[in-house]
């Protein structure tokens, strides 16, 4: 078995393994309009805060590939509409607009289309590296948060299959493991779309690293049974005072681990960091179809007509946060400071803080 | 649409209403076999600790009625087997115990097992309707606490569906609802068998109650956002200082409640109040199957062999209960007191104790 590939350039296509078949099905989509990617996000083919970001990047790239035009002010117009597709599809990862406004700089500082079209891809293969180099510090920096035989608690996939591999929390869960120390992880499936039980303890498996599945409603339990070590998740979007939005049900296990005394991590790169954003009251969280509750795998689960509330994700105050790590070192409270220490476009040039 | 009903006896028979095929059908069974009636309890057909009491007195009657003689000790002998097989069901839920303790009683104060046959029919009959009336004394009681305008959020069941008739958590809503109070439940899913998806939502909605569906964990974030005015659930088993076992789920509620300074009420009948339990530790929390976790409605939701932790229950600490609404009136802390005084076997033949 390869490595776990989300999201990838290949042959003047994008390739995603198609996440909504999995852990049933390992399928492979090649995309090569950027509407069909616009729609790939919207229905979670890819998902995860950084994927999102890579695969809209080469979206982009696609786009610029479709705009048959030498003139440069036709072709920044036309891929300026095709950028509003892409970023209307999931309004809460901030990775998304921040990979869009990467690319869109580089269209506009190219002289002519075809030199665009050139530097666009080399942009979203350069997006696509930094992430994975980014997690790889990310691991690297929170490893050392992780003790020797700790039980961590997740929830959701943060791992090479919400990134552009290796993974955020996860990736913290493979480089603790990497460094030599014994970890099992502790699965919340996550519903509504079952990412924990679906992804999450398929990459697990696939590592073979010691993982435990349950409901979102065992968590409190577990931490109340003495079964927990710490909870790690990552993040959609972090707010400038370190308020965190991440999958529905994260607020509730970081209330939780702070009534049990347990350290509450967060794992995210700085591309998640939304400084424009004084606080989470800010970050809009996108509210899905109420079918992805009342029906699991197609089957109705819930009297039809049910009224429904299905807001996809939560926030955090920052209060509950013990550490964000991020792939330029471990930011701590009061995040106000340290967030803006590591995650500012300043700080973006100076070499990592040491994690 | 008549009223429904989970368990009920009939012809010589024990008619339950399939639980586990709602909402999707309303499918009636009857049983004539008390090992086939212990194998639908197991199987959740029938499920809510008072309606588990109901449906396995009506199984001693079964088991007496199928022992073909007439010398009393051999009747004794062959109706404690059954009883005990009945009793191996479910473990958490005390007021199978509870019931089955009063039918033993009644099969040994008999003078012969013709009599015995007649007396525990008669009994289980009792069971029933005092349940009934149970469950809308605690309706009376508890509605009191109920805001009007109050959106009230539960977990699992507790209507009809899970009791003789009327409900316990969910007697105390209609109660507030007949009493013009205007009520909306906001119903957790509650994973992994999705008893308020299937079934809460079911009962709510042929009630003409408002109610919103949503998954386990969006219940923390919707507290946040001030939606919940208190949590109202119901218990499997209360130990004598006010610690409750209900379903897995239950315990985050109670914190996340605290945390939002909501108040978090438990409504049970005073059979599930197990005064010989000091505390909630002496709980026997049951462990059911993986494929629970793994698999929804049949199909696989995980990757095959991974490790499931899957406690049906678990056990919120007193503290964390503002009030337990019996049909014998409202207990508040300290439990030790309060349980006592309107649940001892003394306090049981004097008159309810005003809610």
């Amino acid at each position: 078995m390869g490595e776990i590939q989300a999201v990838a350039w290949a042959d003047g296509a994008v390739r995603l393994l198609d996440q909504t078949r999995l852990p049933q099905e390992e399928r492979e989509l090649q995309i090569t309009d950027y509407r069909d990617l616009a729609a790939a996000i919207r229905d979670l083919r890819v998902r995860g805060a950084p994927a999102i970001g890579i695969a809209a990047a080469y979206g982009v790239v696609l786009a610029a590939r479709s705009i048959q035009t030498a003139d440069r002010e036709t072709f920044l117009a036309r891929l300026r509409e095709a950028t509003d597709v892409l970023a209307a599809t999931r309004p809460t990862a901030v990775n998304l607009f921040w990979a869009l406004r990467r690319m869109a700089a580089v269209a506009e500082a190219a002289p002519d289309p075809e030199a665009a079209r050139h530097a666009l891809l080399e942009e979203a293969l350069r997006i696509h590296r930094e992430d994975v180099a980014a997690n790889r510090a990310m691991g690297r920096h929170g490893a050392a948060l992780i003790p020797d035989g700790a039980t961590v608690l997740t929830h959701c996939n943060t791992g090479a299959l919400a990134t552009g591999g290796y993974g955020t929390a996860l990736g913290v869960v493979r480089a603790a493991v990497a460094a030599g120390k014994r970890v099992r992880v502790l699965v919340d499936e996550t519903r509504p779309l079952l990412q924990g039980a679906r992804l999450t303890a398929w990459e697990l498996q696939r590592e073979g690293i010691p993982a435990t599945l349950m409901v979102d409603g065992a968590a409190g339990s577990m931490m109340r049974r003495g079964l927990v070590a710490c909870v790690l998740v990552g993040a959609d979007r972090i707010a400038a005072n370190g308020d965190v939005a991440n999958k529905i049900g994260t607020y509730a296990l970081a209330v939780l681990a702070r009534e049990h005394g347990l350290p509450f991590y967060v794992a995210a790169p700085a591309s998640s960091v939304d400084l424009s954003l004084a606080s989470g009251d800010g970050i809009p969280i996108e509210e899905r179809r109420p079918e992805e509750v009342t029906h699991v795998a197609g089957v109705p689960v819930a009297p039809a007509g049910v009224d429904v509330a299905n807001p996809a994700f939560d926030v955090t105050p920052a209060a509950y946060v013990t550490a964000i790590i991020t792939e330029r070192g471990v930011a701590r409270p009061p995040y106000g400071a340290s967030l803006a220490a590591l995650c500012s476009a300043e700080a973006a040039g100076r070499p990592a803080a040491a994690g």
